[in-house]
């Protein structure tokens, strides 16, 4: 079933007024969910609200809660998440990275203390949007194994990295493993396989079942020993420039995840070049790119799907799941 | 055979001050050569140099050259590298990162018109060596097809992570392919195939042949579509910030490429945090990520290998290919 962007608007805001939150958050909290569902992210969009709500209601996110700055050194800054709303925090936080990048050239918070901040893109989206652009990544529980071991030590940590250009951003936004645990849930909810091997199943052997990856707990990192070393780099960086948490410091419990450290990072891209000489150069490379499309297939640029399910899911009316449709109705 | 550090370093410096090196760039270089050597990545150290004196004899490399910077707003500054030589190009707008980063929290470098850096985590230790957290990437010449196509259009484009640490600084040095064509090279002389599917075949099919994935030039990018985006990413940011070129404009020939752009991050730990109190975080992260091992293997963090190599390396002296040796002594 579809509904328009409006009444998914509509039905997120009242639930978010109902839970508490101040109405200009609830506004600002609503639409950054409503945008991921636009944008076909469905599982850090509406499907993700119940629990976000079940967090708020155990205490875990303080609906009250405002990011504050707690240290300050020229373009970069550390603020305190105070376990306020994940999004929210993020949100802010990137605004206020871009707006040291226009005074210093580039600029950088790091945030401690926050929640899940949803679907990461959409920082980077926002940074665009600013004109800037835009790197930032999460650390996150423990739910990948290093490279090598059995047992999910590390983070899947997503980065998230961005380039404004009128003719479509481009918006980068992956996790270190190669398949998200949402995707996992929903190859296996359609009874396939996965593409590729995605991970190993409980004897160690590498698997293309997402049920037996679920199962182990252990996915797969992108480029083997690659990801999971830039996995680790990026909890250090996150850790020690927001002095908040580690993943190993962060509860492993999807319910109880919370205490996440974030580094939002920007680049005042019009300290250099015009826009339009800026547009001229993105242009090409992404010119450049589809090229080399080979055996019929089109390569995309990072972003371009998004932007095409977003003019759909606009004309069409965004898919939702009904159970959780109603659910979220009826709060 | 193995010589030791001294003997390495004389013998480069002599080559070097012959091409027409000043003295004090000779020496800078010439560390950087034996140092990449000491470290056991003979492909970017001693085996390189003979490509790197052909491209100064043919005038690619500029030995006079030094870089300048051609702009400046705050923490972000952009330097023309002017065909000097790459890693000493490389290594001074590290230092100049890590000095803005002294004034303003954190400071970027973007540097255009340079050369190959030959190994990247140099400097990352660098960084490291002067207690900042290093971040740096570079582009190359397309050498990679993205995902989805089997013509290289895109670069390897190596990225670096590094984190100061006492007890052994944490160095990623990792190329957006997964294995790089120094490797390919290297198993496929000792005759062994790779240990996972490196790339494909002429005929598009995965393969661990290492000859098969040279002759084919299509190599897998990490993470399959993941690590294709990235590579993209970081060339656009590479050329959007350096106002230099991107990887479509370089000549795809190892022995002419050249005008590459580069960008190097700093972030001064000390604005927050004693080296102290950051080295407890950073020993805690790795101390969890050890504890992690599994099936008997030891979990490594980035740049432990390395660390082992030099220790050993400087003790038993350092192995060199004998052609090579010979070859760079005679010069």
């Amino acid at each position: 079933m579809r509904v328009t962007y409006q009444e998914l608007y509509d039905v997120l805001l009242r639930a978010l007024l109902k839970a508490g939150f101040e109405p200009e958050r609830a506004a600002l909290c609503a639409r950054l969910f409503a945008d991921t569902d636009l944008d076909g992210v469905h599982s850090h969009g509406l499907n993700r609200f119940p629990r976000f709500m079940g967090m708020i209601r155990r205490g875990v996110i303080d609906v009250h809660a405002r990011p504050v700055c707690v240290e300050r050194r020229g373009a970069l800054e550390r603020w305190d998440g105070r376990r306020g709303p994940g999004n929210l925090n993020a949100h802010d936080s990137m605004e206020r990275a871009t707006e040291l990048s226009r005074e210093h050239g580039l600029g950088c918070v790091a945030l401690s203390n926050t929640n899940h901040w949803m679907r990461g893109g959409s920082y980077g989206w926002q940074a665009t949007e600013a004109g800037a652009i835009g790197v930032c990544w999460t650390n996150t529980m423990p739910n990948l194994p290093p490279w090598g071991a059995s047992e999910p030590r590390i983070g899947n940590n997503p980065l998230v990295v961005a380039v404004p250009r009128p003719r479509g951003h481009v918006v980068l936004d992956m996790a270190m493993s190669q398949f998200s645990y949402g995707a996992l849930v929903s190859y296996r909810a359609s009874g396939e396989q996965l593409p590729f091997v995605g991970g190993f199943d409980a004897d160690g052997r590498p698997t293309r079942d997402p049920a037996a990856i679920e199962r182990s707990g252990r996915p797969l990192p992108i480029g083997l020993w690659k990801g999971s070393g830039l996995a680790l780099m990026l909890d250090m960086l996150a850790a020690l420039l927001s002095g908040g948490r580690a993943t190993h410091q962060v509860t492993a419990n999807p319910d109880e995840e919370t205490g996440l450290s974030q580094v939002f990072l920007a680049f005042d891209l019009p300290s250099f070049e015009t826009p339009e000489a800026a547009a001229r150069v993105a242009d090409e490379i992404i010119e450049n790119l589809r090229q080399s499309s080979a055996d019929g297939d089109e390569v995309r640029y990072p972003g371009e799907r998004t932007l095409e399910t977003r003019r759909r899911n606009l004309k069409e009316g965004i898919p939702v799941e009904p159970s959780v449709w109603r659910q979220v109705q009826s709060i």
